[in-house]
């Protein structure tokens, strides 16, 4: 297909490296959990349902499937809006496409996670990844990978316990964003931050510090995404689209990450 | 910003016109409605309702707010999954990224359905377009444009009624796609169809063939589109992520298109 073009399309592939991103070259990979019974939330938060209307074969002749669903918006693969930490800030519908949409980084801190599962990832773990990869530019969407992801079906190991209610969240344990990370962040005036663990503060936090610091600077957080293992550390195209809830301090989202290639 | 490169990049730009899209330039524009208590449900189907958690000042001294949210899948932007009218087809998890990402063509009927409030898109008007446009190639995402959008927040104005119940469903007139051009739709091998009326049928209709013929072959129908009348009619690259609900018939969806330019 296309080969008079190919030539053409290497050659500027090369030459637009520093800047262009074909979309109709390269392969997507999806970074989303499903929504279902087993969808991670808060264990004071309402849980995903999807309840059947109908499924099967109608007196019309076809056949006919619907479901009615209900949850709370921090759960499974989902977007912290801004508001859901900071007085006036974008509520879900508000958070701008730029925000959503734009060139991503991923921060491998997978050993030190390993190793502590109480980690947070910190300034000098991202002045270390620009000391290899580069400044962290303006606008780039910030994908922090613990290498978790993979624990995501059995609670108790991805978040350290599977209890529900108020007097489970004292034995949450997760990796997180720490404060100074955050504010380093902030500082680099990213568009967004991603994690694949429930929450950018780390399960044992108690002022929920990288959420303010975050948020008060109108940056959205992608929580509970997907497996990071098949990205580079640069050159990945994030679009990360949650469910446009009017007002909403947050909502599903679904997460896809564009790799170029021919 | 990239001046060095400013030449270089126009003239890629031009020489790949045909197959590439570059998405560090160019624009996004969001093509879908806001989740809200005017969000367009059939007559018969569970309406989008957001009810508060928490929304102000915590003991912690941080700010917080948080909501549940329960829907009926088929209501607002949304995708309807090939399962919802052929047994055995995709569910919502299963459709593949390839009929959610892709190169879209825009379908402008929209003098038509002005004339013709129960207007079907036919066969014709399809070829017509290919008679200008070019062929529509497998793998399109083919969009039609029935100029309806701006009447969403009227449901009277946008569907024929705004009452609800079974009864109500006779009271529907909104224009749709027929079933002679859905039948070339799948004869081209597209990858996804969308429209900008509440169903792929027209409100009228009374055994789904449109929704049986597309969806027979796995091929989604997004509904519910926002305004298409920023798209030009071939260019656009299609991005339509619906929330990833396990073993669903359809879910909320986020789509939006980049336009190439620099």
């Amino acid at each position: 297909m296309h080969t008079g073009l190919s030539t053409a399309v290497l050659w500027c592939g090369l030459a637009l490296s520093a800047t262009a991103q074909d979309l109709t070259a390269g392969r997507w990979i999806d970074l989303t959990h499903p929504f279902n019974e087993n969808s991670v939330y808060w264990p004071t938060a309402e849980m995903f349902t999807k309840t059947e209307v109908f499924h099967g074969h109608t007196e019309g002749g076809w056949f006919y499937s619907a479901y009615n669903f209900a949850a709370a918006e921090h759960g499974g693969t989902h977007m912290d809006s801004p508001i859901h930490f900071a007085e006036g800030a974008h509520t879900t519908d508000q958070v701008p496409l730029d925000r959503l949409i734009g060139p991503g980084v991923v921060i491998d801190v997978a050993e030190k996670a390993a190793a502590d599962v109480d980690y947070r990832v910190s300034a000098a773990d991202i002045e270390a990844f620009e000391a290899e990869h580069g400044p962290i530019g303006a606008g780039t969407i910030v994908l922090l990978n613990t290498g978790r992801a993979g624990l995501y079906g059995d609670r108790t190991a991805y978040m350290g316990t599977d209890e529900r209610g108020e007097e489970a969240v004292a034995k949450l344990h997760f990796p997180g964003l720490g404060a100074d990370g955050a504010a380093l962040l902030v500082e680099r005036g990213i568009a967004a931050v991603g994690i694949d663990t429930p929450s950018i503060d780390y399960g044992q936090s108690k002022d929920f510090a990288a959420h303010v610091e975050l948020m008060t600077h109108n940056i959205p957080a992608f929580e509970n995404v997907g497996d990071m293992s098949d990205l580079p550390a640069t050159g990945a195209m994030i679009v990360a689209l949650p469910m446009m809830i009017e007002g909403g301090s947050g909502g599903p989202l679904r997460i896809v990450a564009h790799l170029p290639g021919g």
